[in-house]
C-alpha cells in the first residue's frame, strides 16, 4: 500500500462474512460523508453532526432504492480512524452487502485493504502500533483471559510501560552527554556507577517483559498441555472426556485444530491446547507430517503434562524429553474398574467421566497460577514485541557491560541509542512501510 | 413463545455468525436502556436521547472491563421494534460476542427467539405481517430483482394493494347491509348488477395478484431453467460453461444446491436455477432420490428450456413432458468443430466458451420479460400469501356466482366476510399465535 493512498476514502463490510439480520459497512476518509450522502435518501448526512444516526434509504449502483438503512456519522477527529467516518447498517443479505460496496465505489470510495481502518487510526495518532496490534488480538480473542490482555494492550498498557522505559533511557542519555561535555573529570566515575545502576534496572525491566512473553503467549494462543502415557493407557479417551462438554465451543473457535493433532479446550477463563502424543506417529503424508511437526514443537513447549497411567498395567515412562519446568499431573485412569489408590495421582475414569470435573478445576488453577502476572503487570503476547525486546535487551546488556568496563561515552551512547531504537519499534515511534504492511495484512477486512 | 413474554427485554447478536471487525448486539424492550447502562462505563445511556451514539466500555459478567464499544440508543417508538432499543457495536471476536450476551442476560435481558425483533415490530404496529415477512426476504435476497421486490413489499406495496381491495369489499358489505335493511324492494336488482360488477373487478384483481406469484417466486427463488438433450449432446458441459464465471458467487449463496442436482446462476439482475436432466437417473440412494424428486418438480415448473443439440449426431427429442408455456431455446453445441449453421438455433461451444456470453444475455432478456410486471405492479412472492389469495379467490368467486344467481343477502354476506378474512390474514389484521410462530421461527436470530 502506498502512503499516498492514505488520503482517499475507503469502505468495507466490517461485520463477519455471511448472511445475518444486519451488516455494517464502514466508510472512512476525507470524503466519507459526501460519498455516503450521494447514495442516501433521507435527512442530509452533510449536515448531520458527529455521533448522530439517521434513518433513510440507500441507492444502488443504478440509482434506485436498495435498502432501508441507518447511517451513523462520526466527525474527525472523534472516530476510530480519526477521519470522518460513516457506519451504514444495512439488511445482512449478501447481495445488499455487495451492492452497497459497489454503490459506494461508484461514488468515489475505494475498497479497504485488510486492517486499513486500524492502520489509519495509527497514522492519525489515535493508536500507537502496539495498540493497533492489540485490536487484531481483541478480534481473535477466544477466552476471557486473552480478551482481557488484549483490552489492556489496546488501552495502552504496553505503550505506557515502554514510555516509562524510554524516559529512563533518555535521562541516561542526557547524563552521558554531560559526561561527554566534561570529558575526563572526576565527576565521571561517580556518574558511571549511577549510570550502571540505572542501566541495570532498565535491563531487568526489559528482561521481565521478555519473560512475560511465555505467559502472554500461553494466554493468547492457549496453554500447551501434552498428554503422554503408554499405548492403551487411555490418552485419547481422556482427551475426548476433557473436550466432550466443550466440543461445540471448540469447533466454534476460528481455524484452530484443522491441520494439527491438537484440540483446544476452554476451562474457566483460559484456553488450553491439548497435544495427544498418540497422534505423533510415523507417516508419509506430507500434510500430516507438517501437522505432526507443529505438534512436536508444541510438545517441546508444553507447560503442563498429563501423564496418563493404566494402574492395571503400569511401568514408569521416561519423561526427560519434556520441558523440565512443566507441571506434571499423574492421571490414574480406569477408576471405574480399579479402586485401589496405591499409585499416587489424580484418579479418574475417562470412560465414566469420574474425576474429570476435578481435573478440569486443577487445570484451571494451574493456568491461573502460571499466568497470574497478568493481573497487575504488563504482559507481552506478540512475537514481534518479544523480538524487539530481545534486541533491546542485547543492546542494554552491551551498554551495561560497557559501563562496567569503562568504555568511552561515545561508544556507550551508541548502545543506548540502539536500545531506544528497538523499544521504539514496538509502539511504532520508529517504523517502516514494510513493517506496517506485514502487520496490517494479517488483519481482517473491514477493521 | 407466549404473548406474555412480549413485554420483557431481549438481546441477540444481529450480525452474521462468525469473527469479524465488529459485531452488533441488539437489545430491545422496556428495560433495554437500563440493562445496557448497567454494563456500561461512559456517559450514561439513561440520559442519552434517541439516535445518539456514545463511546464507552462494556463490562463482562464479572463486572470487569470487556471491550471498548459504541452504544447507539433508539427511543420508543422511533426504533425498528417500536420499543426502546440499544445497538452495541463490539469487537467481532466470538468470545466478546458471547460474553456481551452473557453480561446482558445477567442484568435482566433474555436471549431473543429467531425473528423476535421483527415480531415485536409487528406487535407494535410498526410493520404489518406482509412487511415483516419481506424483512426475511430482504435478508435472503440473492439478486437485484429479488432485493427490489422485497424492498417494495417491506415498504408496504402488498399491504397498500390489499388495503385497497379491503376497502372495496367493505364498501360492498355496506351495500349488502343496505339491501338486508330494505328487504325485497326494487332497489335490490339494480344494486345486484352493480354489486356483481364490483365483485367481478375485485375477483379479477385477486386473480391477477395470484398469477403474479409465478413471476414473484421466479424472482425470489430463481427462474427454473431445464437443460434437456440427448446423451452426450453436452448438457453438463453447457451447465459448467454457464456457471463457470459465477462459481464463487454460486457457492456463496446460502444453502441452495446442496441436496439437489441444481445449480444457481446469477445473470444481470436475475437468479436462475439450472436443472440438468442428466442428473435425473435411477438410483436406490434415498437422499439422492429426494433430490431427484425435487428436481423433477422443478423441471415440471421450468419457465425456460435449454434444448442442447449435438449437430453432428442429431435426432429431434420429444419435449411434450415439459411445460408448454416455457420458452424453448435450441442450443446448437460444438460450434468449434461444426461450422455449418444448417440447424436453426443458438450456436455455441461449451468447450471453448464461444457463444456463451450471448446465451447469457438472451437468458437475462427472457428473465426481464417474464418478470417485467415487477416494475410497476405488486408481485406476490410468498407461498403463504398465494395460499391466502387462492382461498380469497374461491370465496370471491362464490360471492360473484351468488350475486349472479340471486342468492339471499345473508348468504352473500357470509362469502364476502370469508373473502375479507382470507385477505386479512396476509397482512396479519387477522392472525393466530400459531401462524405467527410458523412465520417467525424461520427468521434468523437477531432480526
Amino acid at each position: 500500500m502506498e502512503i499516498s493512498s492514505m488520503n482517499d476514502t475507503i469502505c468495507a463490510v466490517s461485520t463477519p462474512a455471511g448472511v445475518g439480520g444486519i451488516a455494517v459497512v464502514r466508510v472512512s476518509g476525507p470524503e466519507a460523508i459526501e460519498v455516503c450522502n450521494s447514495i442516501w435518501r433521507g435527512k442530509s448526512l452533510l449536515e448531520t453532526p458527529g455521533n448522530i444516526a439517521r434513518v433513510g434509504s440507500l441507492l444502488d449502483t443504478s440509482g434506485e432504492a436498495l435498502d432501508e438503512a441507518v447511517a451513523l456519522v462520526f466527525r474527525a477527529p472523534r472516530s476510530f480512524t480519526g477521519e470522518d467516518t460513516v457506519e451504514l447498517s444495512v439488511h445482512g443479505s449478501r447481495w445488499i452487502q455487495r451492492e452497497t460496496i459497489a454503490s459506494l465505489v461508484k461514488h468515489g470510495a475505494r475498497i479497504a485493504e485488510p486492517g486499513e481502518f486500524t492502520r489509519r487510526a495509527f497514522a492519525s495518532g489515535r493508536l500507537d502500533l502496539a495498540q493497533a496490534e492489540a485490536v487484531a488480538d481483541m478480534i481473535a480473542a477466544s477466552s476471557r483471559a486473552s480478551a482481557r490482555v488484549a483490552l489492556n494492550q489496546m488501552r495502552g498498557s504496553i505503550s505506557d510501560k515502554l514510555d516509562e522505559l524510554r524516559k529512563k533511557l533518555v535521562n541516561l542519555a542526557s547524563l552521558l552527554e554531560l559526561e561527554l561535555d566534561f570529558g575526563e573529570e572526576d565527576v565521571e566515575f561517580a556518574s558511571r556507577e549511577k549510570l550502571a545502576e540505572a542501566t541495570g534496572e532498565i535491563t531487568e525491566e526489559i528482561r521481565r517483559l521478555l519473560t512475560s512473553f511465555r505467559s502472554g503467549a500461553a494466554i493468547k494462543d492457549g496453554i500447551p498441555v501434552a498428554i503422554v502415557g503408554a499405548t492403551n493407557a487411555g490418552k485419547s479417551s481422556l482427551l475426548n472426556a476433557l473436550t466432550d462438554d466443550d466440543r461445540a465451543i471448540v469447533s466454534d473457535i476460528h481455524g484452530t485444530t484443522r491441520d494439527t493433532i491438537e484440540e483446544t479446550l476452554e476451562i474457566g477463563d483460559y484456553l488450553f491446547r491439548l497435544i495427544d502424543t498418540a497422534g505423533l506417529r510415523e507417516t508419509s503424508d506430507k500434510i500430516e507430517q507438517m501437522g505432526i511437526e507443529r505438534s512436536r514443537m508444541a510438545m517441546s513447549r508444553a507447560q503442563i503434562v498429563l501423564y496418563v497411567i493404566d494402574p492395571t498395567n503400569f511401568t514408569e515412562l521416561d519423561l526427560s524429553a519434556l520441558p523440565q519446568d512443566a507441571d506434571v499431573l499423574r492421571i490414574i485412569n480406569k477408576s471405574d474398574i480399579y479402586h485401589d489408590h496405591a499409585i499416587d495421582g489424580i484418579h479418574i475414569s475417562a470412560k465414566t467421566g469420574e474425576g474429570i470435573e476435578s481435573l478440569r478445576s486443577i487445570l484451571a488453577d494451574i493456568a491461573a497460577r502460571k499466568t497470574n502476572e497478568g493481573e497487575d503487570t504488563v504482559l507481552i503476547t506478540n512475537a514481534r514485541h518479544a523480538a524487539a525486546l530481545e534486541a533491546a535487551l542485547g543492546s542494554a546488556e552491551t551498554l551495561l557491560n560497557g559501563l562496567q568496563t569503562a568504555l568511552p561515552s561515545d561508544l556507550l551512547a551508541q548502545d543506548l541509542r540502539e536500545t531506544l531504537h528497538h523499544l521504539s519499534t514496538i509502539t511504532g515511534k520508529i517504523t517502516t512501510g514494510e513493517i506496517l504492511n506485514n502487520i496490517f495484512q494479517n488483519f481482517c477486512i473491514g477493521k
